[in-house]
């Protein structure tokens, strides 16, 4: 174990916000609203698996930058057609401002509390800048900063990301934590230098479909939730 | 007058918190601390003074980008032989941080915390993020966001700071408000389209040098301070 580090940084998607739970409920609404019958996990999860290759596009440079916003509403579009649904382009445009509306996880608020006060804590997460400073107002995070995958042009798990997180909180990398459901985005930061600390969500793709909650062994720290990782840290 | 704004920037030194008084009285500090009489508000304006030719050095394209943090710094070395102050490199480091522990005005973070209720709230400042979240930190400043000249890599008032801002918050400029204590800053603002809010911080250099507080006709609001800000807009 290194030393204390001075700034955590949150993988977002799944990690502090219940994506799959908030998209299915919003497309299941829409569909009754419209007297069709929806799968809205099924909807969620197609939605989310658009996620990955179309940021790899990006990554790749086979596509120009574009937001996460962006991505979403391109990724929208033909799941709408697949799943049955007929939205006016307001409609879209606002469904497609369901992922600023993510409820957070019973205790990120809490633990982000808990935490702030002895670390600097900060979002690093794919979503666009509107999209996160959205997200932290309607779930009360209390962050230090939004930090955005946005700022660096550059998509997790690019090293740019992290090393420029690193570099706009003046701190060496050694300094810093990322905190994150997924042990692939704490891989990549650990390359860069970071420490890692991987909390369980085990309903990240809901209930039905509980995820691999195994320890992260590479990790320095493993908690159950947020508040389990302030007190593991001593906050 | 236009449309209600959606997020409010506020500029940061002088605006939100009293740069020459905690300057001075660190500098005082240190002076005693060396058996050293300083004159705190002469030193803290000398340091403040090299601050806009220093960023228009970077503006024109005369030194590559500095952080202020390292513009700071680079001002101070020299001041401190004026001022008989012989400091070690540690103790340099250390004065060059009271930056980052500017006091509020006595009004800053309760005011902000009646805006946050109603407004997506962000400093928009000339300090590097590193500064200014440490700022926010021992000043309890509620921000939803924090943004800086870094992440445009231009200094105030290049045009691409204020467009850049209303970019991250994908808002038209219009729906952005500038709030500063500061007229130049307002009519930068004000050029790229946002709305502007001038704000009376009378003592900002000093009880002994009272400055210009008319107020800014060409400014959508004008106010004694935050609080009063808040009542103007309703929030």
């Amino acid at each position: 174990m290194g030393p204390r580090p001075r700034a955590l940084l949150f993988d977002v998607f799944g990690t502090v916000v219940d994506w799959h739970g908030s998209v299915a409920r919003e497309v299941r609404r829409i569909g009754r609203d419209h007297g069709v019958r929806v799968d809205g996990d099924a909807f969620a999860d197609a939605w989310r698996a658009g996620y990955r290759p179309a940021m790899d596009q990006v990554r790749r440079g086979a596509i120009p930058w574009a937001s996460l916003d962006e991505l979403h509403r391109a990724n929208l579009v033909p799941l709408l057609a697949r799943f049955g649904l007929r939205l006016s382009a307001r409609e879209v445009t606002e469904l497609n401002g369901i992922w600023h509306r993510l409820a957070p996880w019973p205790d990120s608020a809490r633990g982000l509390g808990l935490l702030k006060r002895r670390f600097v804590i900060g979002s690093l997460s794919n979503g666009n800048m509107a999209l996160l400073i959205d997200l932290a107002k309607f779930g009360r995070l209390p962050w230090d900063c939004v930090l955005s995958a946005e700022l660096f042009r550059h998509y997790k798990p690019d090293r740019e990301v992290y090393l420029g997180a690193a570099k706009m909180l003046a701190m060496p990398p050694r300094d810093v934590m990322l905190v994150a459901a997924h042990k692939d985005d704490l891989a990549a930061a650990r390359r860069c230098g970071f420490q890692t600390a991987f909390v369980k969500r085990p309903f990240e793709f809901g209930r039905k479909a509980p995820r691999d909650v195994e320890p992260d062994p590479r990790s320095t720290f493993n908690a159950g939730d947020f508040i389990a990782l302030a007190g593991q840290l001593g906050a």
